[in-house]
């Protein structure tokens, strides 16, 4: 879609450079929406609380795209850091598990917007199976996984089931031709062949915030 | 409840500390599920991926724990991380809004450890009030916040409401006296007086996983 020389080497980016660059993202998407022309890495670092040195440090890893004196174009960077990411285009995300999780990633906002959208929800119950959640997204046998994703066109896969049933559904998605899975599942995901996975741990952030608190009591 | 002197101090860590700090004590918890006795820095690291020189800066940070020529005595550690931690009593939850994810939350195992338990559930709604989650947590109405709050002795406050109802909810969290509060609406929450506030971001795992299968299509 895009020519190969416009973009940079992606997929030599460290971890914790993608994960800056994608917050970068979002604080200027917050920037063209406030219609803002411009932004130096100074004034970023200020408004977001970010590290000026490290956002000028990135975004060269990037190729060229600030103006001496001036800053940041806000809306060609953004375009630009969005289509490095590859965030620049809508990515179907399917769900496996129709329980009030699966139901609620399916129908919130963080994964229906701009990169992304829900195409199906799946499930074994047959109390669910036919049904709608409550934005509609249509919920489908699990069985019909790989017929789904094709014509779906779904490149991820999120896992909203139990524990126990974490591993099988992570390979039926990779089965089904996904390459990138979340897991919410409370179960440590060993590797799975053909596609990355991304644990998210919903007790770390519980944790983190009870550790500062401090121990009181 | 513990002596002063026995721990360190715990609120000068920083931010990343905590997190790695925290992150090793859940490895430790599966080395303890193990039955193994005594690990060094070096096979953790190599174990769970992390960096064995940073696992020794962080945990001298935090007193005298190795035993040279040994390593760390994994059941003793873990219990001493737990408790500097603040981690080795059970906190109360309370999870505002009885919506698929709030009562997802509620029913998790993440949210129901050996350092949480949900207390209960709120919502106005009034088809939910008085009824139970699956796994039998109650739910109250959420102007009965300051009693209940008091009531289950909580001290943590999740909000699992839609992005418009984030910012009423947590002042009411912390108007009832709770002082941590996790917000998983698809909302940026401001300060909160008396509150420290965690935002849990769910586009950004979904879109780090997108980054990283490449821009395709």
């Amino acid at each position: 879609m895009t020519a190969a020389g416009a973009k940079p080497r992606r997929d030599r980016l460290s971890e914790a450079t993608i994960l800056r660059l994608s917050l970068l993202l979002r604080c200027l998407r917050v920037l063209v929406d406030e219609r803002l022309d411009t932004v130096s890495s100074l004034a970023l670092a200020q408004r977001f609380g970010m590290n000026a040195a490290q956002i000028r440090k990135d975004l060269a890893h990037l190729g060229e795209f600030g103006v001496r004196g001036v800053g940041y174009r806000v809306a060609d960077l953004r375009a630009r850091l969005s289509s490095i990411l590859g965030l620049d285009r809508v990515r179907v995300v399917v769900i496996v598990g129709a329980g009030n999780l699966g139901q609620a990633l399916a129908d919130s906002k963080n994964f229906n917007g701009e990169s992304f959208r829900v195409g199906a929800l799946f499930d074994v119950d047959g109390r669910k199976v036919g049904g709608r959640s409550r934005t509609g997204i249509p919920i489908r046998h699990a069985g019909t996984l790989p017929e789904s994703v094709a014509e779906l066109g779904a490149e991820i896969g999120v896992l909203a089931v139990p524990a126990e049933g974490a591993e099988e559904a992570a390979r039926a998605l990779a089965g089904a031709g996904i390459r990138g899975i979340l897991n919410f599942a409370p179960a440590n995901l060993g590797p799975v062949p053909g596609a990355t996975v991304r644990n998210v741990d919903l007790t770390l952030s519980l944790e983190t915030l009870a550790i500062h608190l401090g121990a009181g009591g």
